[in-house]
């Protein structure tokens, strides 16, 4: 039995906590297993050193601000290393180099490319708990690079696959993935089992308990997932291609109050016209979401779509510097109290009654939808901000999630 | 014009000194010269990890306690790259790994054996300032090592070697070498030049501008070295094989107020006592100087040697532990109050009156000797500690050391 697990900077954020991540990995080590950790920088280290990097170099070169950032899991894994060996089990760490974690050469959101296994392999027969720094690698210029968001996980993910581990463990805070987000739906409840196709809805959506990266290269290697609580022993849920109970209807609600809908009226009727409006924002790194055209009326049609709070701005602004030339006579029209909440289940593919019971739900919870999205496996609406919990809730409900 | 400037962590500590090391290296590069640039932790950073890694576990494995320790110098490079580069001039930072810096596998105190000097070459031929980690190195194993004390301006010597520099300048928190300690003799005089051999004496024997490692390194290689100041322009002290002026007859005076006197008494009078007495020291890793035995008389002998003070009390429990078998009989006296005085010279090898004109100025000041030792181009004298500035004093006027 080899097993990958990952924790993150708030579970080795201080002394005991690190104890307590040690004596997480013996377990395992004491039944028998080969053990690899993964680990991320400690608490808010990251943030220091962005903080101190923006304090000498506020544009820093990506690469030298990689270099600084990669110190961070390096503590993280050697203090572990050391916790382990006080325990009286023997542990080695090693990082992006040691290992080596080849990456594309995009510091500050580079992708693993090849994992060498060979030390890994040789200092787990040797039966030592091998600990790894999480979100690092290495590109072909021996720099190192950093994975950005979600990397740790991806690392683990990445090392499970390449180990061809028997299981890979994503600790948290939380117990588990959830029906709904608990601070929203009171009774939500933990789910024993998801699809990757449903995590990946979630985690787009705002459930935030693993990044969308991670689960998509679990997706693709097949490597089946737990996420767990550091905190405590339950069994968490496990994330896999195909769910072996019936497939539920619909297995979660997801709610995310971090959006902003941009409608841009006016615009002229002719080929290209949206082409080019997305082809602006993703010059500006605007990732949109839930985009709408209206049907035509007289010359001009109507574009409408969902941006994050952060990238609202940049949006805005980029629209209205092209309203005079390639967007000539549109207008942008900003509603910014609203939020998604969104139905996900890998069963609705062959069930049509989904979104029906859905709109039903917020229609009697008296809930006016602005805008609706659908993929395969989920339903989205755009409402008004100040019904999310009244939304979530009511949808909850309506599907039984609480059963 | 290739050189290699080194700075402590003293003069990295905060965002004011990181920017004034870079602009001393900017100096550098507009006048055309290829820049190197070797650095410490900043600050008290490596006694912060060092702390951190014993809280965790007071017996670390040294392996995990360099992969530690290493984060401080890549800290220290990132953020000079940075700042370099907030000041419109081009660096790049380097490990370790990076460089590659090949060193034995002894973790916390491995030798430099090999450096790979290509990249470095190519990023100095691309015209970039290049910030490279003092202190450490990777082994056979593709693990960290550092080099132990002295282990930054190691790395700046091998370095200046290995790119054949034209220049390796030591920048530390004083102007150069004097000809004693200025807090000790207050007239002491920078020297602009001095010679390896001296160099190493004065280090040595207390002095402690330049670790005797990084002198017997430069010496070896040929490389001559500058220690100067970071906070001024002064011009420093040359350390080189031969002085251009005619060698002086005395450099400096030395003294060193860590030092514990050990009389071994009443040892019995045969072949390989001795050796017994330092092999036992040894095994405990204390290290001797100053070493008399006396002449016999009857069959019992005396062994005196002085230790510094953080080894006395290993020293004294070594003796007295083995005094019932290999040493038997013998007992163990210590004088703490003690301290050695020494003068240093090129110029006294080819000169007989250096000893008895320092015993003199000693005899003329009121001071007792308590033991001497002497090399080629040294003479050390042990006295009571509380004449230590006295005796210093005395014997840097006797021979005119501040003209």
């Amino acid at each position: 039995m080899l097993v990958v697990k990952k924790f993150g900077g708030t579970s080795v954020a201080d002394k005991d906590r690190i104890f307590n991540v040690a004596n997480r990995c013996i377990e395992d080590y004491k039944k028998g297993s080969q053990v690899v950790v993964v680990l991320s920088a400690m608490g808010k280290q990251t943030d220091v050193l962005i903080d101190m990097a923006k304090d000498i170099n506020p544009k820093a070169a990506r690469r030298e601000l990689d270099m600084l950032l990669t110190t961070g899991e390096q503590t993280s894994v050697a203090l572990m290393a050391m916790a382990i060996n006080a325990l009286g089990y023997p542990a080695i760490s090693m990082n992006a180099f040691q290992v080596a974690m080849h990456t594309t050469a995009d510091y500050g959101g580079a992708r693993i490319k090849r994992i060498d296994t060979d030390r890994i392999k040789n200092e787990l027969d040797n039966r030592r708990i091998v600990v790894i720094t999480g979100f690092q690698g290495i590109n072909k210029y021996d720099d190192y690079t950093t994975l950005g968001r979600g990397g740790s996980d991806t690392t683990a993910v990445a090392l499970a696959a390449a180990l061809h581990a028997d299981a890979c463990e994503i600790y948290t805070d939380v117990d588990g993935v959830f029906t709904a987000d608990p601070r929203i739906v009171p009774k939500a409840r933990k789910l024993n089992e998801i699809t990757y196709d449903e995590m990946l809805e979630l985690a787009s959506l705002g459930a935030g308990v693993l990044h969308n990266r991670s689960v998509e290269m679990a997706k693709k290697y097949g490597v089946q997932l737990v996420v767990r609580s550091s905190l405590n022993t339950s069994e968490g849920t496990v994330v896999k291609e195909e769910s072996n109970m019936e497939k539920m209807l619909v297995s979660g609600v997801a709610a995310d109050k971090n959006v902003v809908q941009i409608a841009v009226e006016n615009l002229p009727n002719k080929p290209g016209v949206a082409f080019k409006l997305f082809h602006h924002l993703a010059n500006h790194n605007v990732n949109v979401d839930m985009i709408i055209q209206s049907v035509e009326h007289d010359s001009t049609q109507d574009i409408c779509f969902t941006v994050t709070e952060d990238m609202a701005e940049t949006a805005i602004e980029t629209l209205k510097r092209h309203s005079n030339s390639s967007l000539k006579g549109s207008h942008v029209t900003v509603t910014r109290d609203v939020a998604k909440v969104s139905v996900v289940g890998a069963g609705m593919m062959s069930n049509a009654g989904v979104a029906a019971k859905m709109f039903e739900a917020l229609y009697d919870a008296g809930v006016n939808i602005l805008q609706i999205s659908t993929s395969e496996i989920r339903v989205t609406v755009l409402i008004e901000r100040k019904y999310t919990e009244t939304a979530a809730q009511a949808v909850h409900d309506a599907f039984s999630l609480d059963d």
